[in-house]
């Protein structure tokens, strides 16, 4: 029997997360006999509730394979978590009804943790309401912190990204420090898990020793201690890289980025931690310091993704759909880790009920004692997952990125659906 | 006669400037009848007042060419603008003890505006005071700002990393922004001239339309009108990017940046551009915005840069080095555009006295009327600069970038000296 597949992208896009879309539908494209469509929701599941299905058969080959190398979500994507079951049966009922219209069997929602609790969901409602779909999830985020696979798509390529980004600009502060810039603070994503900021030790190593100081979300920020380890290093090698997660807390529990800063009409400023960090330092230790803010461009870097993060990206998504193929529901493909040195791997599964909304920060005996930096056991889990280049073709000067067409299917139901 | 050269690095470092310094040495290496060592002030300038030279002949082959592909001021760098002979002869005595000590002939600086005012004067210091030296400048900002050459090695580099970055995260704000972040905005560097922040908009091309808004330093800003061509361009496509400069300034001439923001303590915020305008969008137009600070990264990321970039920076070095052979003093070479498609160029030479102190901003024509934009002149003449990839080696999943070690020559001098 043919069904059609659904396909949505969930929350902050990343640089590989079309890699995983490939992977799901050249493989779908492989089964024509148990996989018709592949219909990809317009911005995510808001697609599904809108029956605004992109029909991703109509795209030739050589832009499906060209999405492997481009960043962002090809189809939308975007932040929306459904209510249980007893709250919200309007929404369930929506999307039953826009998949029988349009012959939906597989439901591949590729996201973070909300996404697998959504998907949990949709593999509940199937069976609860006798609708016959298979709700698998792909898991994807940068933030790293799923349980039950050794990593998350997406999050090996910030890795590489802030890793080579911090070790290039300390670099160039090293150069600067004799008699301008001493200090230079980089602020990366990771609201809770502390996964990228500690990407950023690895830009020091045993061939290439840089002063960096790591503040994670998961130890809380100690500003005298931060000021002596600080000053220390700046003494004792004349520079110092800070890499600040934007989820950095006070004892208190506060956000450090949320200083309360107004301008001079009184508005409240949204500011980073980047520069509040930065400034302290400026008011405690009175060093010239320097500070970016990553923000989005550590997650679209296509430019410069891992390429281990690229191969299990697409690893997972054709997983997603053997996985289907084998008759699961309600699980998603995870990486299995089966060796540090070399890095092997393989793929395996987890229930979702296992994942959905779990967060997995960064264990403490992976943070230094000082809570400054990185162990090895840390070291060891990382390096792998920014192993390897898979650079984007490039044409006059610019990584050559594909656009699919995105035609929506006919609609098939005349009601509209408000969210 | 064999005469020692010194070499310094002034300013900012870029991703490329160490490539003119393998420019100069490698070729100076390749007449050991005329010039003996290259000594290279650590530090810059200050460098040649401590009598602090490093010995470059003694770092390998290998050490050097892998120059080549590191980012940042190998010998170290510094911002010191010499006064002239009258205010302060007792520095440019100084430096004629130094160079007579270590019998330099040659002096070769890699630098800005200000650097070539120095090896200007150090040229006229040679004549005023009899002591024969030749001053060749050897040009290097990421600003782009020199008169009489094509462009300035490490602007390419730049460019090519923020043509790239706005595409990438521009693909990001898209997929985002159905139900989330509809603006993305980036700070880039350039206080005085709007380059870099041109380089912005070749993110956009007839193959790839991204709606983009620069804010150039040359174009004072106009909150009102800016709002119009934000929403507008919003109400277009959906989302919008901007690239906006650090040193746009309002049309009371007042620095966008400096809004007089406080903290909770009344400490004065050294804050951004890019939070300010993003803070201005969402004050109203209410969309929701990301905005990030590419900082250093942007000119210390070699792992991006640009081949154009890369090859003019080496054969700047190489040709100040066969100007010296010449006997020529007081000059650059520079770089002469001889076509723009294909890209053509070929090295050729002015007068210090027509660089020094000089900058040359972003024309009117070649930014477009409204403002916000670039012309189609000011494209041909960018596109040549990002051309081409040159990537480093990677190892472990990091680019292998090498530190010379550095070993500075004894001081014949006995006599200290303060800055």
């Amino acid at each position: 029997m043919t069904r059609n597949a659904f396909y949505a992208q969930s929350g902050g896009v990343t640089a590989v997360i079309n890699a995983s879309a490939v992977g799901i539908i050249e493989t779908a494209r492989g089964h024509p006999d148990r996989i018709g469509k592949v219909l990809a929701g317009k911005n995510g599941i808001i697609g599904a509730f809108k029956e605004e299905l992109i029909d991703t058969s109509s795209e030739p080959e050589s832009v499906i394979s060209g999405l492997r190398h481009t960043p962002s979500g090809a189809f939308g994507s975007c932040r929306y978590k459904l209510k249980s079951l007893e709250e919200n049966q309007r929404e369930y009922t929506r999307l039953i009804d826009v998949f029988a219209a349009h012959d939906i069997g597989y439901f591949f929602y590729n996201g973070g943790g909300d996404s697998a609790d959504t998907c949990l969901k949709i593999a509940q409602l199937s069976r609860d309401l006798g609708y016959p779909i298979q709700a698998i999830h792909v898991p994807k985020t940068v933030d790293n912190d799923l349980p039950h696979t050794d990593n998350c798509p997406g999050f090996g390529s910030v890795a590489k990204y802030i890793a080579t980004s911090t070790r290039e600009a300390s670099f160039d502060v090293a150069s600067m420090s004799s008699s301008s810039t001493k200090v230079f603070v980089l602020e990366v994503m990771g609201r809770h898990a502390g996964w990228i900021a500690a990407a950023g030790a690895l830009a020091s190593d045993e061939t290439t020793e840089i002063p960096i100081i790591v503040l994670f979300p998961e130890i809380p920020f100690d500003r005298a201690r931060f000021m002596t380890e600080a000053r220390s290093k700046v003494e004792q090698y004349g520079y110092l890289s800070v890499v600040v997660s934007e989820g950095v807390r006070d004892q208190a529990g506060k956000f450090l980025s949320d200083q309360g800063v107004v301008d001079a009409f009184g508005h409240a400023q949204l500011g980073g931690v980047g520069p509040v960090v930065a400034n302290m330092i400026k008011q405690d230790l009175g060093y010239k310091y320097h500070w970016a803010v990553a923000d989005y461009l550590q997650r679209s870097a296509r430019h410069i993704a891992s390429k281990t993060d690229i191969d299990q990206a697409y690893a997972l998504g054709k997983a997603a759909v053997e996985l289907a193929l084998d008759g699961a529901s309600s699980v998603m493909p995870t990486i299995v880790r089966t060796s540090d040195t070399p890095y092997r791997w393989k793929i395996g599964s987890a229930e979702l009920d296992k994942i959905a909304n779990m967060e997995k920060t960064v264990p403490r005996d992976f943070i230094s004692e000082d809570g400054f930096s990185i162990t090895d056991k840390c070291r060891s889990y990382l390096l792998p997952l920014i192993e390897g280049e898979d650079y984007p073709p490039f044409s006059r000067g610019l990584p050559d990125y594909v656009r699919p067409r995105n035609q929506l299917v006919p609609k098939r139901l005349g009601s509209e659906f408000a969210i």
